[in-house]
């Protein structure tokens, strides 16, 4: 299985979480973070101007084609960061 | 080493980390996420019905035994997810 | 790519966070972390005394770099853990 970690601005989440549900991801887990990039600081204090990381667990071929909406629906117009990796995964069934 | 990820709810990270110890394990970190599963939507902000992430470096076949052990004690009754991969970790003898 | 994941004591952030850029490394995230270690338990709700997760995605060279300076800058005077993993990053060329 692969581990999809996907690093957005906070007002992108809702959008993100939707494309995960058309892909068939089934859950994701998300939490606030702050730190730097191309576009500079971000704090977590002000939550609507932070940065939020989505996890999701998927299929290798969802996570092919879930990589590339993102890269052709949103990262042109957002500071986004996207990575995967392989994990082992206890009951894979579920996913 | 191994990496061992868990999510589950907030109300079982003792019971959780009480398995951690027993296992031998030195050490690990935990924070709270909101997200979707199985079981629908969770938020952090009422966070005695959050989730949490906890994650865990052990040795490969500690990371075995631990997932075993999820999967018989915990995985039957709660909503849970589980996984490891594969780290290379500064000073692994600490481990 | 390799994504190098640092866990330490919050009021170290901004000097590990020094270090990562005097590396070349093109951003990172942090976030508050609780958990338990070789030092003991440590609550996230004081956040002076809570542990942060770093990461950061660099290149394979720049990862063991990083490393060696962790462990000969600081890792002998303070509670840390780090450790990297192998990903794959959409946009590589951004790091």
């Amino acid at each position: 299985m692969k581990l999809v970690t996907i690093v957005c601005e906070a007002i992108l989440e809702d959008r993100v979480v939707e494309l995960l549900r058309q892909m068939g991801a089934h859950g994701h887990t998300a939490f606030p973070v702050h730190g730097s990039g191309n576009q500079g600081d971000r704090s977590a204090d002000i939550s609507e101007l932070g940065n939020v990381q989505l996890q999701v667990l998927v299929k290798p071929a969802i996570a092919e084609a879930l990589l590339t909406r993102l890269q052709t629906e949103l990262f042109a117009a957002f500071a986004m960061v996207a990575y995967e990796s392989d994990v082992r995964v206890l009951r894979p069934d579920k996913f």
